[in-house]
């Protein structure tokens, strides 16, 4: 019996013959409107980290710039350890595509921690909001225009996409429980992916569907190994809320909790929008 | 009559010979506990970006990993422009300072995004709370250690510093009044130190002084040119929270608004915490 990969696995696949440079190539499952599924895009990157030989600890934050699209087909990752401190490690990273001439152009830039974590006195301060479970929510049937959505589980708590784009809104707060479909174990990467999973927030406080894209992600690892091999297969609950419309630019502050309560990761992004 | 420079204005003195080279010096108004005030040093970066002669729109985003801590001396800032679009223009930038052979070593990561900004469709979805005015609340007397907190006035409206280190701690909220001292007009630099001004989380949701440390910190800019020279030598009202504090880590969630209660940024940061 052979099991086939599961498609995020397929999507980070990088080799590499020199440590801190991976190829790769974006994969049509995780295809959004003009490239790759930020998410996904950020995972790669995260992906590289954790293959690389010099790698101190596990993930602590990440921060990814979208400079510009991905095109289809092969990219390098480029992942360079700047510094290593004795319990942190600094890494600054980038994506390149060939453009028309074979001259490399950035796509993405990135810059990340990782961090060799102790137990210490711990607490949660933004306790889980108190909503239903996973399974009294109506999954979304995929297939709103971008094949991404495919891969994603959906169950929309409050703050689901309009129904109808009539410029009715009057708040940005999304709650939804959410996993990879086919259901995957979660890790740091899958963690990653998620925290991009919302609509623009855009959409829910106009009620109107303008252009928006991803300028800027940071996520913030809470997670230990331990956690995320306890969360397995199951749900996250994700909330994302925006915080200023201002000119071109929002921002949008997300937290990701699995089922028992325990918060593994927040995420903050900006975002372009258009009118 | 001659007019003495702000000390902000000597802290962000950078010199250059080379476009995205530039020179600097560590202040000591602005020196911590083992290095710098990390928003100077956020403020540096950015001063670096304004000054490249390449340089598009105005600040969207920052981030800043704080790699290691800057010794008392002359720095590098490296600032490259690594990709520019129609609106858009993304930053990868570092500190660099000579080691004891004179090797050049990286103190501080950096990524950065600025923007040509259009009218368009705003809102703000996080109000300003509700609370007194900043001259209803004394200022903190300057002195609890470090240099730098002589260089900003600070008007606490709830969430001091404990005044007893007893363990009691039940919230990590603190809002607190804010500008530079003496008071000078703001900017985006002022802005971004100002998004690092409060103490760690921790010590106010533990009442336990442990040590700790900024190790990333993003700043979205949400106010415009003109919103800046409208808040002019105002106060801010600055708010901070912990959302979660794990093994040895926690985040920052941060707002800034004027005293009219237009919202001017948001930041955030992942701390190291020791114990």
């Amino acid at each position: 019996m052979t099991s086939t990969p599961h498609p995020l696995d397929e999507a980070l696949r990088l080799s590499s013959t020199t440590p801190g440079q991976y190829e790769g190539h974006t994969h049509p499952g995780y295809w959004n409107m003009v490239g790759p599924f930020g998410g996904v895009t950020a995972a790669t990157l995260l992906r590289a980290i954790l293959l690389h030989p010099d790698r101190l600890g596990d993930p602590l934050s990440l921060t990814v710039n979208y400079a510009g699209a991905l095109a289809e087909g092969a990219f390098t990752v480029q992942a360079v350890p700047v510094r290593t401190n004795r319990s942190t490690q600094h890494w600054t990273l980038s994506i390149l595509q060939p453009d028309a001439e074979g001259a490399p152009v950035v796509t993405t830039t990135a810059t990340a921690v990782t961090a060799v974590r102790r137990e210490t006195w711990s607490v949660g301060d933004t306790p889980m909001p108190p909503v239903p479970g996973p399974l009294e929510q109506p999954a979304i049937a995929p297939g709103f225009g971008s094949e991404w959505l495919g891969r994603y589980e959906m169950r929309p708590v409050t703050g689901s996409v309009p129904s109808a784009w009539d410029g009715s809104g009057d708040h940005s707060l999304t709650q939804l429980w959410m996993r990879d479909a086919p259901p995957r174990p979660l890790d740091f990467c899958a963690l990653a992916a998620l925290a991009d999973l919302f609509f623009p927030r855009i959409w829910l406080r106009r009620a109107r569907r303008v252009p928006a894209g991803t300028v800027s992600l940071t996520v913030y690892f809470h997670a230990s190994q331990a956690q995320l091999q306890a969360t397995g297969t199951g749900y996250l609950l994700g909330q994302a809320r925006g915080q200023e419309f201002r000119n071109g630019f929002f921002d949008q502050a997300v937290q990701l909790w699995n089922e028992a309560g325990a918060m593994l990761a927040t995420s903050h992004q900006i975002v372009y929008y258009k009118e």
